[in-house]
């Protein structure tokens, strides 16, 4: 262990904080302001710990908790790209620039590790991968759920524009849980409808 | 999988966002805000990973970002110690009841892994143990060497204090991190008293 492969890894974690300044669209629970990176990725891996026996197929659960810690590190390059915006042609342009450069700030071994785990991620092709992308479309949706609507509520998001952007990734890598998202929006949907019909 | 276990699970899952709402003494690096403690085991879960080789004894790695990820989510009910703060008899009590109700929200075997790891870490007398907390205390300390002096500034706190309250928990853990560490306080220390002669 030579003091440059120290400093390097001390050079890349102090790089990361930023990713606490990355600020998403979805707010806290208690909506009280917007989430950030940093602590999003702390409660996917949570979710990741608790949630395991739900996954499709045998999946390695601490594979799938380090690809949820960095999978977002390249925002602190590239920004947060919302579900729900206008897509960006450039985004995964941005986001390997970034992953090249801050996934090297490491010594060779661990920047080849972390750089293949984000890939993994995704590429959303392994068992481990379709797990977390699942957490990572599960986490959002319980959040608008149970803050009356969040980002749908502000993009104007319909019923059947929830299912398809959320369905097919939650369904593919948790099916249990789809189901339990599928009936929580369903009836936030038709909550909404009635509202709107009454007032 | 009965749906009485799921709904546990997604119970404990929303409980704990009232982490990110726990704001902590250290500053982001920026000196932004102060970083709260999702975000601040986000990041040493992070530290774990790549500082794994540092650390004394054969860790297992997994456990030890087990327990990072979950060392403070007794805070959403007993608040944050800060380190320079007066010490509290009832926080070990409060931390304990916090524990008691926050993993109790979990299903039995859950409840029994996340608070057996919780006692672990407090105990501190695992391999896996010291290294956490060596990294919960070489981060802060990090920080407060890159923020001209953060919570020792605004604490006054001295440089014997600092070797005190940082140096044996960090040196029983992951000893090279301390001398690195120690470098870093002595430099900060000196700069500061040169600092003050001058102006
Ligand atoms: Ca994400």
């Amino acid at each position: 262990m030579h003091i440059d492969d120290l400093s390097r890894r001390i050079d890349f974690l102090r790089e990361i904080d930023r990713l606490k300044s990355v600020i998403r669209q979805s707010p806290l629970l208690d909506a009280s302001r917007k989430e950030n990176s940093a602590e999003h990725s702390w409660h996917l891996a949570m979710y990741a710990l608790v949630l395991a026996d739900y996954a499709t197929g045998a999946v390695d659960i601490t594979r799938v908790m380090k690809m949820l810690l960095i999978h977002d590190i390249v925002e602190v390059d590239a920004g947060d790209m919302p579900i729900h915006g206008a897509s960006n042609a450039n985004q995964m342009d941005l986001e390997q620039q970034a992953a090249a450069r801050i996934f090297g700030l490491l010594p060779d071994a661990a920047n080849r590790e972390f750089s293949q785990l984000w890939r993994e991620f995704e590429a959303a092709e392994s068992d481990e991968a379709q797990f977390a992308k699942a957490l990572d479309r599960f986490q959002p949706l319980l959040v608008n759920v149970f803050t009356q609507g969040g980002t749908w509520s502000e993009n104007h998001v319909r019923y059947e524009q929830v299912l398809e952007r959320y369905g097919p990734t939650i369904q593919r890598g948790a099916p249990v849980l789809w189901e339990l998202a599928h009936r929580w929006v369903a009836s936030h949907f038709s909550v909404v409808d009635v509202t709107n019909a009454v007032t």
